[in-house]
């Protein structure tokens, strides 16, 4: 069987970064008494995430949990300032690894947010990527987060309206939600914050699952990144399946197929595609 | 036969204080030895341009022909400001008659440009309000006019992007093209400047064609914002007219139908309206 991995596959810059930050911290205290935690997963990939616990990370379920004087690392998909002022507070040192595209969407958002914009976030509700974009915003009765055309009702009209975007949104429901949202204001600021790790991404697995009989996308299930490029897989390949890892493979779904496309999310590393890549040309 | 008018029809704010202005100057000059000039038609309605004449305006075909001493009259539709320097320093008395929406979307898109945005004016190139808003424009290597979808491909990538309207374009139009502009640049800010009577009567407009068995629209054929209702109208009733004025009127377009509705554009005199409604209400 041929089998052909999208470009741009491997992890992203900012996964990349939060994981040699989280490496580095880990290895800088291993001899030392300081516990090193994080709160939810530093990146959306349980395999990656599993190694890091081996080393030595924790994973706090609470705020309460993470002791003075250990050490928190921010997680890749950032956090909002308060939580991190309560931690400091306690003498406990921050890390931060939130990736850099996603503080600037932070950023953005805080600074349109203070000039008096009614802001809107176009992104998922319960990402953790967006619930920290929320909380950098001050005046919280002037903010909303849009995840789907319905929430555009609930917008009410504003004179001043600006929009941030979560990073790893596809550009097809970006312009949709915004085309929408136009007639609900009169001067509309849009920051397009989608990082262009994002879009190379999208479009080559759009590509390739044009070409090829049947799509494998490797990627955490949490993963937002990584269920938008099912979702646009899918759109240009019925053909299109969303594992984990090699291990939910199952060889039916290649039968009469010759070729097969593999892509993955950002936060997917490279390895995981090439196990996968290695089952299938066995066929 | 039933007729019904829709709302918002008769002259809108803009070109009613246009056309004030303009019977004012006359009157006020009547008896002096002053010419009153304009360049183009105040309002496109050939009628009621044709009673400004009678009472006394020209109309120059040229710049050069408006003689020193005489008054000048802006047109409802703006005009780009080096013109007028131009007459100011021949001796030419200035009256503005710029519809106050459409100055604003001069000052908008001026101060758009200004900031260093790249400046998108969506609306009909050759429109004397979208040519006078272009006129505003100091930055003329960064601004462009975008008619249809086809002239977005021409827009190269631009971190900032400003974008206007001309203010009689349907909001359908100005959400697609708005649509297909967000991927080229990072920060797109975007004035409305759709002015809201353009919004009401083209509602009104579709309500009515939906209701109705014929559709009259009564209007300037160069008149932007009539053509629009035309437009508007036949996506929801195919049997829609398009008519100067009662002249035109073919009573076969009626036959068989029981209501008919009839719609006019910002520079249609309700006169004109009832005049095309007494005539069908015989039939």
């Amino acid at each position: 069987m041929n089998v052909e991995i999208a470009k741009y596959s491997g992890l992203c810059f900012g996964v990349k970064r939060a994981l040699d930050i989280t490496e580095h911290i880990l290895k800088k205290y291993k001899n030392n008494n300081v516990k090193i935690y994080s709160l939810g997963q530093i990146i959306h990939n349980t395999g990656v995430v599993d190694k890091l616990l081996k080393k030595g990370l924790v994973i706090a379920a609470d705020e309460a949990e993470i002791t003075p004087g250990s050490v928190f690392i921010v997680r890749s998909h950032g956090m909002g300032p308060e939580i991190l002022k309560r931690l400091k507070a306690k003498n406990i040192k921050i890390i931060n690894a939130t990736c850099p595209f996603v503080k600037k969407a932070q950023s953005k958002a805080k600074i349109l947010s203070s000039k008096g914009y009614y802001l809107v976030i176009i992104g998922s509700k319960n990402h953790p990527e967006v619930i920290g974009i929320r909380e950098h915003v001050k005046n919280k009765n002037s903010v909303i987060v849009i995840e789907d055309e319905k929430d555009i009702d609930v917008l009410r009209k504003n004179n001043r309206i600006g929009i941030v975007v979560q990073t790893t949104s596809t550009i097809e429901k970006f312009k949709l939600i915004v085309s929408k949202i136009i007639e609900k204001g009169k001067e509309i600021l849009i920051e397009n914050t989608i990082c262009d790790t994002t879009k190379n991404r999208q479009n080559s697995t759009k590509e390739l699952a044009k070409k090829v009989d049947v799509m494998i996308i490797v990627g955490g299930k949490n993963s937002a990144n990584t269920a938008h490029l099912v979702e646009i897989s899918k759109k240009y390949n019925p053909r299109t399946y969303y594992i984990e890892n090699y291990k939910e493979l199952n060889l039916d779904w290649v039968k009469g197929g010759k070729n097969v496309g593999i892509s993955g999310g950002a936060s997917t590393p490279l390895e995981d595609i090439f196990n996968v890549k290695k089952i299938i040309e066995k066929i």
